[in-house]
């Protein structure tokens, strides 16, 4: 009810600020029977962790998974999984500087209305190390979904103006994760003179999900792509979403925008896929795919016009080190998010029919 | 649970097919003691209507809303307030020639798959007057809101290729509420061909919601931006959001982007608004303005190669009088489930501080 | 969230005021393809209905339903199952006299308190008529439920001080469904001394659940009984919830209560049921049986000491007709409630394994 | 939704098993701004840890617990309240004797029925464990409550056949806190000697909220006492619920069972309380009380029949130290969830008007 829980059969409700002491979460709905591969969620954790790749911070906080209920003998329970993950730099820095002002296009100004009070260390529970409890619940349902063979895989599309022109999967084996090599490289120039210039840059993260049934969304409200879309802007950061052709259908004739059904081998398919993969809100069984927008990370090394919370104008400069691209980080949380939705939806649409 | 309520604590359960005997809704939630104007109620209905311009469909089912429930004396009582609007034509057409093909980029083949059964009239569930429960509920929510001077205007910001080049209030109206008469003019041009040419064509709506106060959003999972796309991407034929300069921030740089704050005869102003009125998921006092792109509409009097639900490949040409662009219909959705969001997120928000 | 929902996956929520246009509610989470046998619900809901004994009222309301939605060629089609039953009497009354008195032990204070409005005629939302919708939600349960050869059926247990010493369902066939045809005989004796005093007296209706399934109950908030009794409990003029031998088993020793397992036939059962058919929240397979208490009715047409709207002390005497006992009334609604119950609770348990 | 969340606005959301590696939750709802004494928290855990007393097992777990999120600087944030208090037992003892084997009217059989896989440690899930996050959640909604002076009370009504004659909480300064001080006595020696037999004994916990405003409780499924009896039902061990006079009322007449009202120096009074605090199912600022019937604990050390995981017959005798009465454990736990359901509807009700 308070915006701290996502999904409704299966969901993940988590807490923790940057710099408490742990950011943790509880899984419900996990069903019980599954073996739990805790090597893979600590793998998917690592993915997200800062540091792992030049283009993102170097602050190293090692990120390791607690579980703490829900497991027995290697397998689930069908309790809630409960799990934590402890904040090991949470007294490294000093914060005073930023105490008192608020940061241009960060939660400082609108967290410290709406509650009176804010914990202001590292943003606080405004801080991406939120993202953690997303990444260890979107695991668990990868684990879930890996018996259908769902597949669900978030690259790169664009960095600030560089837009991939094609996308091979075999090339995705970058530190973006983009599946156009020469883009690819092009795009990390971008980040390192970005973060030379003490700025930072957007991005757009797609994701393509494989396998699906047909069936999953619950009409009218909770359409997949309804879902979806509220899970990605949920992300720190996003600020656009699109599924299929997107933004792009809304310049097209109907005569050309509609995919044709047709049998194939017996299975009903559709020629093209501008739709991404729903039709009416469900799955058809072709891929869902959709893109996320990110906008610059708002932290930069520069001097900002800015207030303090007495409304006092100033001129801020945050220093230290700083991601200058969020693509990294968000990918492996978009692939989570993913996993959520569809593990829910999944579940939901068990009980669709008699 | 079932994806037939939207809102939490202000919210809306809505039931009804096109062809079944109405479209009805539970609107829970509305505090009690507001003065209660239905003839507001039924004008906003009355937007949504088709026959309402000669840009959507002819066919003029009055759409006259009896409520049942949850007002006494003129005044809401915060009991829930039960509604009707009988659907008239529910006998009038002959629906066999589609009752066993799947129309393409419809909701029949995977609604068929989901529940196995379908009622193929109209589009029975999945058609667009199931919006009908949507449009009072937010007609509601906007008498609430109207107390705080809390305005929504949705507006025509695209039609096919056709963009606005700039947004003159007003100018606004024109048959498709276009802030900008040239363009309008284009757009309707665009339209009446389309309609001669048996073809649809997509578009995009903008809304803009202003006078909102600081701390509307409920992170980290209902994020206003989160929260407003759900809300959005439930609407039929939906299939993308921005928020802001959405997509463009994502091409931008961080010292462009971020919207620096000064003061503003003592009131914390943003002196861009490239984020678009949320900061953090929760609002800034800045105008939120937003777009959504609809793909075009499926229905189109050609013939399109489909399959028919035994799987065997055949020819479709659905005859009859259909809307040939979404627009003037898609704008009152929007502002109501605006204005459902607003409301919602609005309550909760009382309850943040002690 | 506001009240009107009862019910996670299969739910009810309803609306409507005694003297409005009709009582209603929509029901979700019915699953596709079940047929629907509305001269079933019909009956049901006859059960209810005042005016069907002598120990009821003898207001006739008709109460016929009226679906508006959710069913096509007589199947359910996983569409939410819109319904009204119109109000036939409202403007029948005079309701002056107690327009601006609050009614001893009825609604009328604490709701004019709590909303600072009422609809005071015939106790408005307040009123038993809102039932109506629990009955028709219970009907469709019952639908659902016999597919499992799931069997409900609440009795008499006592009126006033007179309780059953024997149950023998054959008995049953008599105007208050009373397990024991002596003291059945007694009980209507006492109601209709209470009807000629103008008094009413209180009563405790039983109920047993047969064939239920091992597993149904969501520990650990949602055990079986837990949800049970908020189920009972929301009903008008509830007072007491046990089950199994309830409050019995505060006064026993562990040594005596414990209900011993055994096998009979390849399948395992308790020796004793003072359990009432749950161990640990979740059903064992034995019968659940609980009761529930009903205070008398308040309504009775004898002088009493009150207050008004202005807290100015006052006598009122209502007169009219009234029950003057809720047995007969209560029993279709306690059998609608726990239908619901099992419903949601057997399809949140094919979610429970992998 | 799948059980292990009580409370809507304010909620607790719980996780861990007895054995596992630690027993926590998270709070949501909590508004921002509060003072967290987090001494005042830990006693109220203490008072539920075993081996307080001398009718309680001398398991001393400490049970000390550590907050992780949602508090800075000594106040709320309004962010979510991660807490966890770890199991110091976890490896001390040998389950392998119960761990094919279903102890009588333990949860033991239905669980593992239910999901397939039971963590058999010391009850796993199903143990009483569980209910420290109750105590912690509960605490929490005491310190919201202690600002409008609410105050809740549990207490002591009977142990097995012996029921106190008189309420003076001035003699409630004993290990059981009964407000009979002889019939404490009698009680005591009643436990003491259920302990010496190996045996145990049932009992009835009392309880009363004092200065509650007028209008809590949601019409018309989450009343005040379905809500109460909903969060009552749920802790372990608990069989019965009355409100008020309760089953007492099912024997009065109308006449006798009605409160009046009256006017006390300008507030609403009613002279009688036999409703219990609430009418219509919302408060109505008397006194609210109630009584939770709890069954003898079914771990006894006696031979007893029952069955293995194979169905197979079989006896057990559990041995060890064992509570042989619930009354000290479920006291507190009473206490929290009552301030749990008064804290959820109190947030609630500031919604209800304009």
């Amino acid at each position: 009810m308070t915006g701290n829980t996502f999904g409704d059969i299966y969901s993940i409700t988590s807490f923790g600020e940057s710099h408490g002491i742990s950011i943790g979460g509880i899984i419900n709905g996990f069903p019980s029977g599954i073996f739990i591969d805790e090597d893979f969620i600590q793998k998917e954790l690592d993915r997200r962790r800062p540091g792992q790749s030049p283009f993102a911070t170097s602050r190293n906080e090692g990120d390791k998974l607690e579980i703490q209920s829900g497991i027995f003998e290697g397998k689930s329970t069908g309790a809630p999984i409960g799990f934590i993950v402890k904040n090991n730099n949470q007294n490294s820095k000093d914060y005073s500087s930023i105490k008192d002002i608020y940061r241009p296009s960060h939660a400082d100004y609108t967290w410290d209305k709406k509650y009176g009070i804010r914990d202001y260390r590292g943003g606080g529970r405004s801080s991406a190390r939120e993202h953690i409890a997303r990444v260890v619940a979107g695991a668990f349902a990868k684990l879930f979904l890996k018996q259908f063979d769902i597949r669900i895989t978030a690259y790169t599309y664009s960095v600030g103006e560089i837009s991939i022109d094609y996308c091979d999967f075999s090339e995705m084996n970058n530190p973006i994760s983009c599946p156009n090599i020469n883009k690819a490289e092009e795009m990390m120039q971008l980040i390192t003179s970005c973060k030379s210039e003490n700025d930072s840059v957007g991005c757009v993260v797609a994701c393509i999900i494989e396998n699906l049934p047909v069936g999953l969304g619950e009409p009218v409200f909770d359409k997949f792509p309804a879902y979806l879309s509220h899970a990605m802007m949920s992300i720190n950061a996003a600020k656009g979403f699109e599924i299929g052709e997107g933004f792009n259908l809304a310049k097209m004739r109907g005569s050309v925008a509609n995919d044709s059904f047709y049998n194939e081998r017996g299975k009903i398919r559709t020629k093209t896929n501008y739709s991404g993969g729903t039709l009416g809100g469900i799955t058809n069984g072709e891929n869902v795919d959709f893109k996320v927008a990110f906008k610059p990370i708002p932290t930069i090394s520069k001097e900002q016009n800015t207030v303090d919370n007495k409304g006092r104008e100033t001129i801020i400069n945050v220093q230290g080190r700083h991601d200058s691209c969020a693509i990294t980080r968000a990918i492996p949380v978009v692939e989570a998010m993913s996993a959520i939705v569809v593990m829910d939806l999944l579940l939901k649409n068990r009980l669709s029919k008699n």
